[in-house]
């Protein structure tokens, strides 16, 4: 494996060991596996997930829906509130799988009604506490409205509740993302008490990488949808979802230049290649991603995250301020490792992976 | 033109009138003009520039240089500490063109000579204080070594010293801007007269947007290579380098949920599109780019920047602040504008600009 300029390594062996991690959770919890694709947006990861039997998946817009659509997947959410704009796309797949939508407003359903021509299933989105969209959970009148729009309708089937504790991720303990998990679980098993009568089939659809990761008690919770974990990332660490030694991407990063009165490296790989997320300790200092060394057949774990930093991300550049000892063992030329932030957001920018063995995996 | 998702909208004739602008400017101070591609990074508006009689180019990677030198371009500099892993696109490039690389260091000429099999041009990159890379323009030391590798081999020939003050994006006012062009200025011109009896043909070339953009004195100065400007965008229009309405680019998102309770609006419209890039006010506040109305040949001044915040953006979702007014008249189903916070990143994501005649261009 020669890398000559910034590339997005796959840990395969990793990455399996996550997915099997999140699927035996499942089996024993007795929970729907609907991983959100959106991370890895990569038809050929898709099929690592179908050797664990996962056939129903998440994903964050409806062209990623077409994109795993043509592969196959013919169960898909699209977690996203329904942009009837795209009505066009809506029937294209509701003409050919189980397409599952999310509505937060009666409005959205009456537009949608008027250009449907298949059936499609809707989730009503709650908001669980993250405060960024869905109804609040006690907001009967909205979801009965709703619900009403839902019934008048043939082209409508109502499929549950869905929410996401997007709210995890600012969590920095596990005490913390246990309190998120079970305030989240909470109103969710109002409702379902609530309608379940009505609705004997209705589904209680939850799911971020924190809680996921962390938590055992999945009681009144019928479906889980985390996306991060099949990568995981240096902000999953620190949150705790996940050890530094479970992340399975990492970026190889030429070093072209060094700055001995600043101890900083230079390295070719910036915002277009990591993205701007960034992680900001408690002290205030923000780092783009934590140091590692890449060797044969991976990479070693973290240098100390707080004594090596990736102090700032230009258009191409990388500032790494290194300390002594760091600065001293790297040299131009080298090709060094960054677990990135937010394996997401990079992989979206990288748009492939190369695997340990050399193998190019392509994406959306 | 019927927008249906995130799209990167492009102004032509103000983008057209920002590049005469900075054409107009280095022809009344005799400057060479070699405006840095990596923002639009596509042939298409290459050849716009070309209708200003511009014939050099910077780019920020070998990838980049190797895409515009497809297209005729035959004297590009690629303002990047030169990767001498990359030795292969090196050869192929200066096998037919002009190639002007960046060096701060005797070690990697030393290392770029064993490998190289055509003549290259040599920037020594100074740090006119952004303090990222370049060599500190006292260090003669240096300099003279890099001078003595570059004399000791036929693949080499002197350009001249290239300086970037990257520090000038983070001014805030036109006299913050001016200090930094004039501190620039200063320390080029004394390398200039070190090294200008030696070197009578050497160069110096600086050139950020915010000082290309505002100031008039390029004394000293022989080549200007600013990029932003072609579109400009809501974080140039804060630090003073343009107007609002300079702005060439704008994202068209549609309006997907409204939450009352908190006046917040979500648009589809993510980090996927904008990137994570955004603008700090004095007090704190946060936001990813400044709300505009659409209309059918273009869009108005942005709203109240400070009344109407895109707050938070998450992989594919963002959400805007509206306050009462804005809330109340901007419905779902809607696509309004907003001004992104640092274009080259937004267009770098994006792939591909629709003008307002509903061309699509397309891009690296």
């Amino acid at each position: 494996m020669k890398i000559i300029e910034p590339t997005l390594l796959l840990d395969k062996k990793k990455c399996l060991q996550n997915i099997m991690n999140m699927s035996e959770k499942c089996r024993r919890n007795n929970l729907i596996f609907r991983p959100h694709f959106k991370t890895h947006q990569s038809k050929e990861i898709g099929e690592w997930f179908r050797g664990f039997g996962v056939d129903k998946i998440t994903v964050s817009s409806l062209n990623m829906a077409l994109y795993f659509a043509e592969d196959g997947w013919d169960d898909i959410t699209v977690a996203f509130p329904v942009n009837y704009l795209e009505i066009d796309k809506i029937n294209d797949l509701a003409s050919r799988i189980n397409l599952n939508l999310l509505v937060e407003s009666p409005l959205v359903l009456y537009n949608l009604k008027k250009g449907l021509k298949f059936k499609v299933n809707i989730f009503i989105k709650i908001d669980i506490g993250y405060h960024r969209t869905g109804i609040n959970p006690g907001d009967d009148k909205t979801i009965n409205k709703i619900l009403e729009e839902i019934e008048i309708s043939d082209f409508f089937r109502f499929k549950g509740f869905l929410g996401h504790a997007g709210h995890s991720y600012k969590a920095r303990s596990k005490n913390e993302i246990e309190r998120i998990h079970f305030d989240s679980k909470d109103q969710m098993s109002e409702l379902k008490n609530l309608y379940k009568q009505k609705y004997p089939n209705l589904i209680i659809s939850v799911g971020d990488t924190p809680t996921c990761s962390l938590m055992e008690d999945f009681r009144d919770i019928d479906e889980i949808r985390p996306g991060n974990f099949v990568f995981y990332d240096y902000m999953q660490s620190m949150i705790g979802s996940c050890t530094s030694d479970q992340i399975a991407v990492v970026m190889a990063c030429p070093v072209v230049a060094k700055h001995p009165e600043r101890e900083e490296i230079i390295i070719y790989g910036g915002g277009v290649h990591f993205s701007k997320d960034f992680f900001l300790f408690e002290d205030g200092t923000i780092s783009y991603g934590s140091l590692v060394d890449l060797h044969e057949d991976g990479w070693d774990i973290p240098f100390n995250s707080k004594q090596v930093i990736i102090k700032s991300l230009s258009q191409e550049h990388g500032v790494i301020q290194a300390g002594k000892e760091v600065f001293s063992r790297i040299n131009i030329g080298d090709v060094i490792g960054v677990l990135p932030i937010h394996s997401c957001l990079t992989s979206n920018l990288m748009k492939s992976y190369l695997t340990l063995n050399n193998e190019r995996i392509s994406r959306l």
